[in-house]
């Protein structure tokens, strides 16, 4: 059910992420050891922000398994970014095509998702429905991921990131208990504007997919003792992922349940996330409004 | 804007129709005559009947050309089926993937669509709306052809499929002139359900895309007089094409604008095909109360 | 390093055997059991003969994973064959591209392999050059397989097909040791021009890749005890696969180590496979004789 | 059969040459004016080279249309280059796959060609056999192309590139006339170390295909009269192409029959190009002694 990385921090290659660490993503393609599955073969994808382009994120996606993909190898060879989202898929059902690839893009974000959101076959009309019809036609795949990124920048993601996520993600909940499903939402999530990296991990369970942050700059460079680039990096960089790159002890700190965190210049943030049930109602009546053919109200 | 041929007989080859014509669809998808592009090379499809399993129809689709699809030749080539349509695209925005490829597929049902819903994307999540919810989730692409097929499948495909068809096409319409969209609908339709074969010729501004239609078996025997197959065919067997297959003159029909045809066991028919506008308001009134969630009112 | 299945015997979907059994060839493209690599999802091929077209096979390849190739699924559920052959792929290091996917095809000859030239890209200049220059042009993709395929071509498939491959073995066997390579072949392959199926477990270290065969229809029998299309096979019917189909004990059959079957009507037969040394001088002298443009001398 | 484009001067990003032009490559892709065909449809390719890369060019290909990647857009926005060719694809036979497109690649070298050699599929074996033996596992595709570059790496493209390549074509023109072939070898040809762009016009006829270059600064201002970029532009930069990019007189230099460019720092120079019918017994005894396994002495 997927696996990511991201980075935040100076520039460095792609590839010294996804092919050159000890238990690397693209390795974690072939063989996951704490995802549900253990081969993640269902196309991949990377979006990256440059300093010439910050408000428009390059992305390359692939339905090829990101393991014998050779544009992958290439491309990360010679893209260098301070910020960049690399996802490999496994899916739950939908079709295997470019469109269902993470990370999902809109304006300036990226999104990358790992999870499912469950009965979403029974649900995804009325998810539909509650997006932002000024947003809809820029749905272009068919995976519950998707749909979620959609419900999280019409919940107002451009001005509340963390906020807009917990009320998309209560609305997600609401409409699932309709349906009578015990547990919708079962997520890591890493989305970014190309200035902050956030990363949350959740699920209605209480019982979520890994997600790891590295501690410090010492934790990058223990993971390559003889590369240059990262001997210079500082405590501003930071490495996310699904699982960790080395079996390193100390340098990979858990994420705690039910938590987002912000990567940022200067302090990072950590905070409980709480989809709060309150908020859900407002997107109840949002969908309903629209079906006016009216924008939404803003949800806030 | 993509091209299609369908056959109806006695069971032959797909080659025979596909590649061993003079100027067969995989010439055309390099070199259309009479399309609005003269290029279809954003994927294909075809979809065919067999008497062993004559309710699930068979379904190759892929995003490569036509003409370089090294597949194609070799299915073609050993699957006989005495009903098929196969379809050339030529994307007019939307993504080109397996799920975007004709002959979209329900149950029994095959279809396949040359032209356009002017102003889709606009429309989309309104037509998208109008489906029922029940089928909603076998939406699987993001195209206008696909829609049009869902609205089709919830306006009663299954019991009138002209009338669906005429509903679906008058509710789309309908839906385009309240965005102030001129000409909406721009088609030709075939579809099957594996007992019948349907063509359609419409627009609304009534200058259509071409189809044809062979006249009689002479006509499959004149595009390959040394071929044994065709030598047996008789008056049943009935061949539908966007553009001829050959410069034989008197061999094709065109089929005139805003007309229907059914290809069937005994005589064919041929009747106007005309969208009513009061049937769409059905359709708006259907869309309207399955905003609440529940399911709409079957439109008849 | 690949995994496949062969069946002979009276027509049955292919479906049958590559998706409705307990351990499906399409459950190992994920998951193997027995093989080196457990995920085999560098593509895949199936091939197979029909009664109407006995000398030209038809064939499917792609470079998606099969488990997640949606027009496998179509395909294999049309498509009945009394003779067919499936391959998926793991590479040891060749491009993913359909012309690297098995089975590899000559006339009427289908060819898959399981195992790997060891040294390949040291020798593939010298094996190469040993292959009839009459055939060079046929091969068109880089593969250890193809070329071992157009060896045996060159050295009597068609008169004498266990034989062939027991030449071309021997010539790839020496022309390793003149590398200093221990170990020059490790395979299982199974072939056939259509009247009979051939399988080889072999391999010059006397540790060869798994490969089983069912004993008689009550084996395939008690794979699909409800499958109306089995219960009418007879003892002709074999299936022979890399690994078991499913855990019943006493079903399969291991064929040992260094032994070639030949699954025909009537009785079938197992031999010694004996790539013998004094056949691949023929073959030394043929290279060099090659080498003035001309044609080899056959090579018996 | 192939369109190619080159560019040589300052960093520019590759969408400014591939996109952002009144008749750009990717509108030959689907329009081609002066092709023999007039789709390139069959894969495509881009290969670069940084700054801090200077020996090790990146490369994109795909087997999609070139004008319906998405991928192909979103990084020809985000990839800026002081060198870049990029080539559009029309088989002339051999399969369809990344391996098959062009930009090949070895070591520092990029390299594309438009034309044809005719009879390839009769003079392969003997080419692919002139190739050194310690190059000849870096052959992964089918094509003439990659062929001819790998033979002109044998010929010394390293120390003498133009002289290499005219003893490449000359191999060629003298082994297909021991074939009867009246005119072997069709091209247009670009190729870089890094350093240098290199461009080529020459057919064995001296009929060959178009290649334009462009005259000075003030061509591309021409093209691009509004971007930023291109003001900035000096005469040192240049565009190679094998069709105009715009419609305005005067700024496209037709490059002469038979006639090798060489752009770079400083003055550029053009020389004939003249395969030397002596040079090609060199080859010819090459590729003689090769058959013992021995690399070839080295051509000069």
């Amino acid at each position: 059910m997927c696996r990511w990385n991201a980075f935040f921090g100076q520039p460095i290659l792609i590839e010294e992420l996804l092919f050159r660490t000890q238990h690397s993503l693209i390795d974690q393609s072939l063989h996951s050891r704490l995802g549900v599955e253990t081969t993640n073969g269902d196309g991949f994808g990377v979006g990256w922000y440059t300093p010439a382009n910050p408000t428009a994120p390059g992305r390359y996606r692939s339905v090829s398994p990101a393991w014998n993909d050779a544009n992958l190898r290439d491309l990360s060879a010679h893209i260098e970014a301070p910020i960049f989202l690399a996802h490999i898929r496994a899916t739950t059902g939908t079709a295997v095509q470019q469109t269902n690839c993470h990370p999902f893009r809109h304006g300036r974000w990226l999104f990358v998702h790992n999870g499912v959101i469950d009965g979403f076959h029974i649900m995804q009309r009325e998810l539909m429905l509650a997006v932002d019809p000024a947003l809809f036609s820029g749905i272009t795949g068919s995976t519950d991921s998707e749909t979620l990124f959609y419900l999280a920048l019409t919940y107002g993601l451009d001005e509340d990131p963390i906020g807009a996520v917990e009320r998309a993600v209560a609305f997600v909940e609401a409409t699932g208990r309709t349906h009578g499903i015990e547990h919708p939402v079962q997520m890591t999530l890493g989305f970014s504007d190309g200035e902050r990296l956030y990363a949350v991990r959740y699920s209605t369970e209480g019982r979520s997919r890994s997600l790891f942050v590295s501690e410090d700059a010492a934790t990058l460079q223990a993971l390559h003792p003889d590369n240059p680039r990262f001997s210079r990096l500082t405590d501003e960089d930071r490495v996310v992922v699904s699982e960790p790159l080395s079996d390193l002890p100390g340098v990979w700190l858990e994420v705690p349940e039910s938590t987002a965190i912000v990567i940022q210049k200067g302090a990072d943030e950590q905070r409980p996330f709480r989809p709060s049930p309150g908020d859900e109602r407002l997107a109840a009546g949002n969908g309903a409004s629209s079906t006016a053919g009216h924008a939404p109200t803003p949800p806030r």
